[in-house]
């Protein structure tokens, strides 16, 4: 298999839309990293598109033939492809598009993510969002994503002492980064008192421990790393790429303060990468829930388990801590579009990496992770990138 | 990339199974599979699932890793993915797990496609039928998939001459070879009047011009061609791979006599296989209408543009005529669940390759092909495979 690289990004701002369609909002991410590679639609060879429920949210299944039409592929007639994994749907594209390059079947991929939440109201959109869970066993019984994440920071509270200040942390630590961020939807600072007053959604989870609903779309362009610098002087390479899966339900599982999926994902993803979790220099991880960031650091080895509470307290999940994380605001504070989320991390990696993050660049920036989780973490994808 | 074979294919006899979930369908045709290749759950490494749209129809997106975990994947972790592309879902899901092999990432891959459309109404799977068409330009103005083949249908009488009796001869021949198929929904023939004097569904398509809607999935077990005789002595070579998109609404293409995704994908196709379409000895063509299956044998090549509708009147796409066609039944005939469509044409292509297809074997069977189009033609995949 070959070598790949990112030479190209490009996203919409994230948050509430009301005036962009799917379709617009993949043309503008779309043609943005095409401007941003150097490149005509015309010279791509293929689109993977990353998307969560279109068909619940806006009656549109076969989305890729659409998006790929609309950023100037259609009259090329060339290959476009949907893959699903709920909220980890653009970590799966961007997989499957690195396995394309890879292969020798195509040069130059697009890969996008794209999710259009506002057309329905906030009830039937965690509605749709719980479809990620178990139907029979989990939603259909009343169970939304997060009532069953309500019960794995429960329990990792039990467990291991964390504490709502510890979850409302990562909340503010995210908020901050995303006031950094101009394209995130949440660009203000909050307090740990917001964080600790604000409405609980499922106990403990309170509303700032909730990403939001959001629309957007985020897209890259990837190629052989021995065409990459055709292209851009600061190719970021596709060190690794690890998926794993899990059993939908929570109660099928070993343990609920841990996902198996990501610390499997991360073995495979470092193995192939040929590092370990201490050669990360910063990481984009999974925080729809903010226990979901506490168990990310954990699972992919940065922080003992049951320590990863702490570290957030401590500010060690700063831009300036110890270990980086989410400088980007995260899903938390840049926003939530479930099928174009995977997407926007590589987005903000690649930033991070070619040292063009301004205001939320982190110091000697050189490998950096995106950890990408469907639903309570049936799915879990996680990539690695290094500038080259 | 490396060449790669079908080692095992299993499937659901495809129905409106009202007593069956997704989960058990997929069950049984992925433990199908696995007994026809002589292999464990274990040995496999990754799932790709096709599906059209199953957050629509029994809200439950996420699927791939649901069915991985209880086809014996799940305590494994393994790298399950969701492909969808409207009713070319399967055709997708089959070309991403032969990448993924030719590619020399994985070995031993499941690739199934499933679909669970009776858990609705008729009339509202029409309509999530109709997610496949462009919602802003199409669907939302009322149109739905059985309108806009109709249209189709209308202008190749208009431009070719063609009649309803050779849209009823289709039908027939389908319904005919559905006579001969165990695990087909219709194993009852029609006659010619039957066909003519069904009920409009719109004009000119009739009932007996329509794929019913259907419950049911199917699997194929992929490996490298260097190892299939580990497991069978008649590996199926997947030859060829191509894949091709179009606009999604009809009002951008330049033609809607015939589909240019399917002329370009099989191009893509015979070009990767070396082959020309004159060396296919049978085919599986996406006959969700019949005018489809028409347009079909002519974009294949199999028939010159305008004669398709002939030629099926003329009997020549029965399986003892000059180039059989839908020897399963079709999706007329065998039924027609979306996601599943393209596998379970390819399940057919292999028995009839391995000459195990009973009384509708096909004679000299070598190679064959299957075409699975997406919605009213903006993807096509075909496949082309030679018994080796």
């Amino acid at each position: 298999m070959r070598d790949v690289a990112v030479i190209g990004v490009g996203m919409t701002r994230f948050g509430e839309l009301w005036d962009r369609s799917i379709r617009s909002m993949g043309i503008e991410a779309g043609l943005g990293a095409i401007q941003d590679a150097g490149i005509y639609s015309t010279d791509l060879e293929a689109l993977y598109m990353g998307n969560m429920a279109s068909g619940l949210l806006i009656k549109q299944e076969h989305l890729a033939p659409l998006i790929g039409d609309f950023v100037g592929m259609g009259k090329l007639h060339l290959p476009a492809t949907r893959i699903e994994g709920a909220d980890a749907s653009g970590g799966l594209a961007l997989r499957q598009a690195y396995i394309a390059v890879a292969s020798g079947l195509h040069d130059i991929v697009l890969v996008g993510g794209v999710e259009k939440m506002t057309d329905v109201g906030d009830a039937r959109a965690t509605g749709i969002m719980a479809s990620a869970a178990d139907q029979e066993w989990e939603t259909f019984h009343g169970a939304t994503l997060p009532s069953l994440y309500a019960m794995m920071a429960r329990r990792h509270i039990h467990e291991f002492g964390t504490t709502q200040g510890m979850l409302g942390s990562v909340a503010v630590t995210n908020h901050y980064h995303g006031s950094l961020n101009p394209m995130a939807q949440f660009q203000r600072e909050i307090t740990m008192e917001m964080a600790l007053e604000s409405g609980i959604m499922a106990d403990p989870l309170r509303m700032f421990d909730c990403a939001p609903l959001s629309d957007g779309a985020a897209t890259l362009i990837l190629c052989p790393v021995s065409r990459a610098r055709e292209f851009t002087d600061k190719p970021v390479k596709i060190l690794g790429s690890g998926l794993a899966t899990d059993s939908l339900a929570l109660h099928d599982r070993e343990t609920i303060t841990s996902l198996a999926a990501t610390r499997i994902a991360a073995q495979r993803a470092y193995k192939r990468a040929g590092i370990t979790f201490r050669d990360v220099d910063l990481a984009e991880v999974h925080d729809s829930f903010t226990i979901g960031e506490i168990m990310a650091v954990e699972d992919l080895g940065f922080f003992e388990s049951g320590k990863g509470g702490k570290a957030a307290l401590d500010g060690e999940l700063r831009i300036d801590g110890s270990m980086p994380i989410n400088p980007s605001g995260g899903m938390k504070a840049r926003g939530f579009p479930p099928g174009a989320a995977g997407i926007a991390q590589a987005v903000e990696i690649v930033h991070q990496l070619r040292g063009d993050a301004d205001r939320r660049q982190v110091k000697d920036a050189r490998i950096g992770l995106a950890q990408n989780v469907g639903g309570t973490g049936a799915t879990t994808v996680v990539h690695i990138f290094e500038v080259i």
